[in-house]
Parts: structure tokens; sequence; C-alpha cells
């Protein structure tokens, strides 16, 4: 019942009006050759295949979910492994990947962007390809010449899929503590034992071959996180030829009955002795993961805006259809027994919240996609470290700044279709459980708020804020004489002395009492998340008032969308500010018997 | 796998030390001889019954949901029946029935106790009584004597079960459209034709049969609200004898699939020519099922307050027994590998956010209750008047205000779960889908807010909320020189102050351009329900001021909890009162098809 259009012309907008990415991408050896315009065919056509292919199997695959047919066996929803294989002959999965191994080498952004698709058509489907291509960065940085040469080519194809193994049933948040031990079977393999939980594409149909990426610790490892080693765990062990060997001890025991993305096996894994090839350094198992963890929460960044985009088009289209009440100022259509809710200002308000986040969300994701495809491959070392620093920064925002909002923006989305938004029929409720997860899974979004206030802010004094603060200044002061931009300008200024004055206070109680660093860390993430859109809203803002030719142009939309997030979405910074100010007392006032 | 234990000690709080209910209900003749040690077995008892026999269903209930046999024959989940007669055979149907027809003629407020622990066992089946308890209130007030002797006794027993019938396919928020006709038979009944949908225990197989009360148009009926009157159109017309006559022509068409309260039967009721009979006066049907939907914008608000503290329970226990990382100011529980989560000033601010909105919420229910027995029950005029008119202006508020509070609540219980909150087995994620219809049905929030703003506040010139004021004056006067509680009174007279302040705004906003109360509304109920929260919590935490001994007694838990509200929560109306006043321009800028 649903619909999806890719929304090719705000993607273009983002890239080429606001990115500039032609420009940018020139600057990159690697890159050099694209234009805008074969950005443009690749992802037209990468929305012909998530719309016609992808998106039809979604509301199915909800319904169905995955089976678990005992002995390790589970099937995903039926066409998912069809869907699938077309993904994998259209050469999708090597899209952003390394020439040497078959990639065609396109810029990440642009794997964003296809993203950003697939998961506004199926999130549980693009489950199965989009770990993969996390396994595939962590073993392109870390894995040995032979591991890369086994491996990448059957993943950058796409004919094996990727899992990612860490939570087990004591320990998920905490990696510190878990158990699962690795032997070494003195033929430079070693044998792995433990009990993996929630791994998402654990087992499956869709292809020949699962490459499970483990965390498990060596004899006499140090205790803690310094103790932990990464493994390479095939389904199916290759052999030298690259052709499938002997059946791997780690297998499926069963998989969640979970609240939505139904359609991606979430699997207990249980290792008994499983085959596995150390990826990277003894104990330093953690550092190689976090490749793979931090495009995987970029990743969760990008399932919701593409959830937050599905939702916001079905909820518009309802709006527009059904009638119900007259408008608070006089009838709007009048051949009609009432008008569209459309006209009402609350259902408006829901619409644009909707809207706002999801174009502020895209604006963000491809930015920091360029930004990505600039620390990997600029000819300049300052451009590569300024890019990597601010990734750094702004990972911990796109995972859960984007999650909570498309967690809004979803609800919203139903909230406008009324009671139908309930039923299941319509899609709208499928989209809020899917949602759901985002928020939890790759770090819960209090994860992420820890990891900015402490690591990627405290730690290094305020150096990396900084370094996006400039460029928040350096847009002020080009704009300062501008009279059209002082609406977007001020608020911007105010917002950024605050986030300043915000962590000099937070820095400086978190001296005395390490606990305000966690009472202030999820209000401080959602001020901070305020100043990155404030700051891409107002650039928008530019680009809309230099172009817009009157009323009802792209431009004029744009421009009125930017004017909605100032007036009715940033001014959420007020609470949050006080927030994170009331600091840690009243959380920790209570003993945990008083509760 | 969850658990749930009726919070026995805050009820005995809120209905003893803070409302004092037997002085309250010593004044209302009909109650007079009620005392609080009754009160307090009675709620025990009840009790018992809904986490003995009601709770257990709860998850296999949704994990089944209804089924539609077809030819309009509905079951409910396994055990749902034999749950429902032990609730007739105990009497609970007639708690607070009227002893004329077989009720035990105990205050409402009673009975809101009840509900709030059925709906902590089990939102879904409390659906099947709860529409009950409303028909038998708007047949109460508005049916003929004769129907009250026919209907009445089998409503108040329980034997029989209710249903309103308002929306239809193209109608709900907007019922000045429906199309459901009724033609005079010529022998006082009317035959009813037409299709209702949402119909909540429309069909099912609890009871012998099934009241409906159905909005349609006689002939020649003006358009409009105005045209629309109420039928009762039994399932099985009922002889003279009382016992069960002919089938009726209302049948059940399909039931509808929906994001949860899985154990309710949503009905598609056909209705061909059914037999009915008036209600009250021709044409004035809203009026008389109004009686039914302000019943039930309370009841909703009941639905949310059961659900908020049964996934506080849940979360809580969690977060003292799953161990994950060490506490940030050092371990806490050194015999185990890592802390109790409970440790984690954010885990405290999701757990104390919960506590501090279910325990408002709790009061404000029992508050209202009280009121409502006031008004139907004081020997005084004025104070059945003052009364009327306080249920009427926080009506919405227990409505929308819960309801929000609690999906923010139900999902923050499932957050505090982490991974876990999203599998079925844990039970969380039921309570945030059943949680969500909370928000929509017997009118969406943003109804409420209209409602609120329009209907409550600016059409009587704010007369309804001054008297509200009135109450909070009296007690910002009576602690004046009251050292401790200044923490509470200052903010409270500051949110007050500003109540008044945006009430004018809006009020002289609204002159010029209609849209602007469609667009302060939900901001501005936001803004009136921290008002009213402050107002309890100041009152609450005053009482707990003067009988705490010491840490860690129940009322510093309270005093901590009312701190927590006053510092965390209530500052969410800077945020909302900025969005209230950014007025409705940035909403209302973009024609429909420029979106």
């Amino acid at each position: 019942m649903p619909q999806y259009t890719p929304p090719l012309r705000d993607m273009q907008f983002v890239l080429h009006e606001l990115l500039d990415v032609e420009t940018q991408l020139k600057a990159l050896p690697q890159h050099a050759e694209i234009d805008a315009e074969t950005i443009d065919q690749i992802v037209e056509e990468a929305g012909k295949f998530c719309s016609n292919v992808v998106f039809p199997l979604n509301q199915s695959g909800d319904e169905e979910g995955c089976t678990y047919a005992g002995d390790g066996v589970v099937t995903a929803p039926k066409g998912f492994k069809e869907a699938y294989q077309q993904y994998v002959e259209a050469g999708w999965p090597a899209l952003s990947c390394d020439p040497d191994f078959g990639g065609q080498g396109l810029p990440e952004l642009v794997n964003n962007v296809l993203y950003e698709m697939l998961n506004s058509s199926n999130q549980a489907w693009t489950m199965y390809p989009g770990l993969t291509h996390g396994a595939y960065a962590c073993l392109l940085e870390h894995g040995t010449d032979e591991q890369k040469s086994v491996y990448l080519p059957k993943i950058v194809s796409g004919e094996w899929t990727g899992t990612m193994c860490l939570t087990e049933p004591h320990c998920g948040t905490d990696l510190g503590i878990l158990r699962s031990k690795a032997e070494p079977n003195g033929d430079g393999s070693y044998a792995i034992s433990g009990t993996k939980i929630f791994i998402s594409s654990g087992e499956h149909d869709l292809a020949e071959n699962i490459v499970h990426l483990v965390l498990a610790r060596l004899p006499d490892a140090p205790a803690g996180t310094k103790g932990i080693s990464l493994f390479i765990v095939p389904k199916f062990v290759p052999n030298a030829d690259g052709s499938l060997g002997e059946r791997n001890g780690i297998k499926c025991g069963s998989i969640e009955h979970k609240m939505g993305i139904h359609g991606n096996a979430t699997c207990v894994m249980n290792l008994d002795g499983a085959k596995g090839w150390l990826v990277g350094e003894p104990n330093k198992g953690l550092n190689a993961m976090f490749v793979m963890m931090n495009g995987a929460r970029l990743g969760v960044g990008m399932q919701s805006l593409g959830l937050a985009e599905v939702a916001y088009q079905n909820s518009l289209a309802y709006a527009k259809d059904r009638v119900q009440m007259r408008s608070l100022s006089g009838p709007k259509a009048k051949d009609k027994p009432a008008d569209p809710i459309i006209v009402h200002p609350d259902v408006r308000r829901m619409l644009l919240t909707q809207k706002a986040y999801t174009e502020a969300g895209r604006a963000f994701c491809y930015w920091v996609g360029l930004m990505i495809d600039q620390e990997h491959g600029h000819p300049d070392e300052k451009v590569r470290k300024d890019s990597g620093d601010l990734v750094a920064l702004l990972t911990p925002m796109i995972k859960a700044f984007i999650t909570d909002n498309t967690f809004e923006s979803t609800n919203l989305g139903l909230q406008v279709f009324g009671g139908h938004g309930y039923i299941k029929e319509w899609g709208m409720e499928q989209y809020v459980r899917d949602a759901r997860i985002n928020m939890i899974y790759e770090g819960t979004n209090t994860i992420q708020s820890l990891d900015l206030i402490g690591r990627k802010v405290l730690a290094d004094g305020g150096a990396k804020l900084k370094k996006f603060g400039a460029l928040v200044q350096a847009f002020i002061a080009e704009n300062a004489g501008n009279d059209e931009m002082k609406e977007f300008i001020e608020p911007l200024m105010d917002i950024g002395d605050k986030v300043t004055k915000l962590t000099g206070e937070v820095a400086q109680k978190a001296m005395k009492n390490p606990e305000e660093v966690g009472a202030a860390a999820v209000p401080y993430l959602r001020v901070v998340g305020h100043l990155v859109y404030s700051y891409l809203w107002a650039r928008m803002a530019k680009i809309a008032l230099e172009k817009t030719t009157g009323a009802n142009d792209f431009y004029a939309t744009k421009l009125a969308t930017a004017r909605f997030y100032f007036a009715k979405l940033l001014p959420e910074t007020a609470y949050q500010i006080r927030a994170a100010r009331a600091g840690a007392d009243t959380l920790m006032a209570l003993d945990a018997e008083a509760f």
C-alpha cells in the first residue's frame, strides 16, 4: 500500500548545489574523473532498482519474517533471495569498493546515496548487503594480503555476505567482559567457542557463504577490552582455489522474534571450536572492529534517513488526499465534503517536522560521506586529517541524532494517518517499528552521546569541535553583510555560542564529578546536533535565497522549510540546554533500592 | 516474562495522603459511609485479580491476537473469555454502577484505581469491559426508563458488553460527514444501515450479547453534526423478559491487523437494516455520545497510566539486575564483573522520567476521578459546577498529556533493556505498541489540544482555566512563608505566570487569524499539562517534606522524584512556549502542492 519514489531532485540539490561534489571529488585522484552527470545517472539507476525490486518486498517481508527451520537453517522471506541475486548481478555491492578486488571504485558518497534509497525501500533486506559492506571495509584495512585475496573478491561481488559477531548474552555495550575463546590450532588457525547473540544477517539463504567477523579472547589475554581479538570465521572454509570447503563449526541456534526488521534474521550463533583466523594484531581486535563499527554507525544513520523519507512521502500523500473537517480560516475545497487535512496547521507541523529533519539528515549524511572520501583519498594530509576529525566528531550524531529524529518523524507520519496509521495494511506502523531498533543497535544512543561528549569533545579539549566551529564561523563571517541571511545567521550564531558555553560548563563540572558527563551527555548531543542542522539549514537557505524565482518553486519550498526549522525545531535546544545544565544531582540522589 | 505488582503504596499515598478521599467522599451523600480501609481492601482484592488473572494473558493475547472465523464470528485469544467470566462472577463490572441496576454504588474514583491495574495487566483485554462501562454511563444519562430497565442490569453485571460505533471509512474526526442511515420502522424502532470501522470490541466471544451504540442520520436530518442521532443496536434483540431474541442485522465483516492491542477485536461492522432504538433526542446524538466519549477519553488516560506503571516496574527490575560497564565514579558492585546499569546517570534519567510521569499521572487521574464523583454527587451546586468545569478543562490533558508521556515512558523502558527491549519475549516492545494507539483513538491528541485551547479555554474567556489557576494560587499563598517549599513554589509560580501570558497571547493572535489557534494548540497543551504536573508535584513534595524521616524512606524517594521532575522535565516548557509563540506563519507559508 505505501509508495516510494526516489527523491532525486533533493538528492541532486544536496550533491551538486550544497556540496558541489564534482569539484570536491576532482581533488581526489581516484575520483577525479567523475562528473555530476555520471553520478546522477548512477543514482537514477539505483533508484529504479530500489523502488522496483527491493521496495515491493518490504511489507511482505515484515509480515512473513524469517524462518528457522532447525539445524541451523534460516530462510529469509519470499523474494529476498531473488532480489539479492539481482542486486549482485547488477553489480551494486561493488559500487564503492576497491577495483583491486573487483570493485567499481566509486566514491563512498555515492554508496551512501544508494543506501538511503535501499533503506527507504526495505531496511530489513538492506541489512544483508549493509553488513557485508562493513566486513569489506574492516578486512580491507586490517586483513592480511592472503585474507584479502581469498575473501574480498567474493565479498565485493556480493557472492558472500558478512556479519559482525560482538554481543554475547551477558554483554552488549560492555564488550570488556566478553567470554568467547580462541585456542590456537597450531596451523595458524584458531578454534573458537562461545555464544553470540543479536547477530544480524547471521544465517540466511541469500548467499552461498557467510563471513563472520568474531570477537574472542586468546588464551592468557588480558582482562577487559585490551584482551579481545578479531577473527574471520567463515561459514564454509574456502579452499585454496576459492571454492567452498568444509562446513565450519559456527551455527545458528535460533532466531529472535522482534518488534520490527522482521525480514532480517537476528541470530543466536553458537561457535563450537569453529575455525577462525586472526584479523589484525592479537588483543587489538576492538581497534579493527571499530572500522566496521564506525561504518555501521553511519549506516544506521542512513537507515533512519531512508525510513524518514519514505514515511514522509506517504504521510504527505495521505494528507493531500484525505478530507476531514474544514480549515479554521474557511473552506478550501468547496467541491468536497471537507478539506484535505493538509490545510490544518498541526498536520502541517507534523509534515514539516518530517520534511525538515529528512532534508537536513540527507545533507548531513551526504556531507559526511564526502568527508569520508576526502579522509581516505585527499592528497593533502591536512585535509585528510581534518576530514577524519570531523567524521569522528559527527559519527555519533549521524547515529543518534538522526535515529531519534526519525523515530519522531515516523511516529508523526503514522499520526497523520489517524487510526489508519495503526493498521498494518497502510505500512506506517512498520516504519515506526523498524526505526525503533536504530536507536539501540551499534551502540545505544546513550553510548553515542557519551562517545560524543567524552571521546570526541572533552578528550581533546574540544579540538575537533573547534574545527567544526571554524566552519560555522567562516559561514557566519561570509554572510555578515547579507541582510536576507540575517534571519538564519542570528540563530546560528546564537546556538553556536550556546554550544561553546555549555561545553565549557560541562567540562568544568566534569572535573569535580565524572557523573556530570553522563548526566549531560544525551541533552548535549541534541544541542550539538541542532547546531549541525542550523549550519546546514542556513547553508541551504542561502542557496535557496539566491536561486528562487518566486513562490512554489523548489527553492521557495526549501526556504520555507528552513524557516520552519528555525522557528519550530531549533527551540528544542532551550529545553535540552536546561536539562544538561540541571546536572547530575537529581539523577544520583537516590540509592538503587530507593527507586 | 514481564512482571506486575500493583503499586499499592503509591496508590494509598495518592488516595489518602494527597487527596484525603475519605473526608472528601464523606461530603457526598451516596458515598458517606466509605472509609479508607474499605477502599484499600477493595483495591488490594482488585490488584490480586488483575495480576493473577488478567496479567498472565497479556503476552499470549498479543501473540495470538483475535481470530475472524468468517460469517461475523470473532474469537478473542485463549483465556480471554474465561478471565472475563471470572471478572463478571466476582462482580467487578458493577463496582461503581448505580445500585438501582445492580451496581455496588462505589465511587467512580475506586473504579479508576481498578482500571489502572487492569490496564497495567492487559490493555487489550480491559477494552472489553472498559467500553461496556462507557455504554453504561451513556444509557444511564440518556436512555429511557424502558431502555435502562432492559439493558442496564445486563450491562452492569457484565453479562452483556458494549461498544461505541462512530467512525466510518470516510470519517473519523469529522463526524459531521457521517452517512449511516436510520429509517423509522413505524413501531418505534429504526432500520439502520451503513458501515462502521475501527469498532473496538465490536464482536467477540466473551459475552452472550453486545450492545452497540450507533450514530446515524434520520431521514431529512440536517447536514453536519446537528443531524446525527444515537441508537441502541443490540447484537441480539432482547425479548420482553430479558432473554435473547432475534439476531440483529449488525455483523462484523472483518477485523483489523494492527500494530498493537492485538487481543482486542477492532471490527468493521456492517449494518444492514439493523433494528435500533433512539437514545436521547433526534439529531442530538453527539451530545449523548459525548457522555461516552468523555468517559472514554479519561479511560484512555487510564490505559496509558497503566502501561507506564508496568513498563516502569520492568525496566527498574532490569536496571537493578543487568550488569554492564563500571560507574563513572568508580566500581559499585566490586564482586561482579560490572555494575548494575542503574548506577549510570542516563539510565537513571530514563527510569526517573518514567517514575515522575507515572506518579504524577496517577495523582492526576485519581484527582479527576474524585472530581467526577463530586460533580455527580455533591449536595452543593457550586461544588458540582466547579468540579464539572475542572473535569471538562482537564479531560483533554488526561487524554493527550498522559498518552504522550506514556509513549515516551514505554519507549524509555524499552531503551533501558538495550537490544533485549526490541525482542518480543521481554515484553517491553508490546507496551510501546499498545501505548501508540492511545495517542490516536477517542480523538487524536491534536484534537484534544484543539478541544483544550478552543472549547475549554478560549470559548469561555479563560473562566475554567482561572478556576484551576485559583487552586494553584491558593496553594502558593498557603506556602508563601515555607522556606523548604521554595524550590517547588518558585517554578510553580513561574510556569503559572507563563501559562497566563501565553494564553493571552494566543487569544490575541487568534482574533486576527484563526489558524493561530491550530498552530499553538499542541505545544499549548504540553505547557498547561506541565502546569498541572507542577502543581501536583509541589503538593506531593509538601507531604513528603512533612513526613520523611530520613534517607530512603517512601517520602524521601517521593521528594527526590519531585526534584527530578522540576529539574529535568518541566524545562520542556521552555521549548514548547517558544514553539507556540512561533505561531502559524511558518506552518501556513506553503501551498499544499509545494510540499
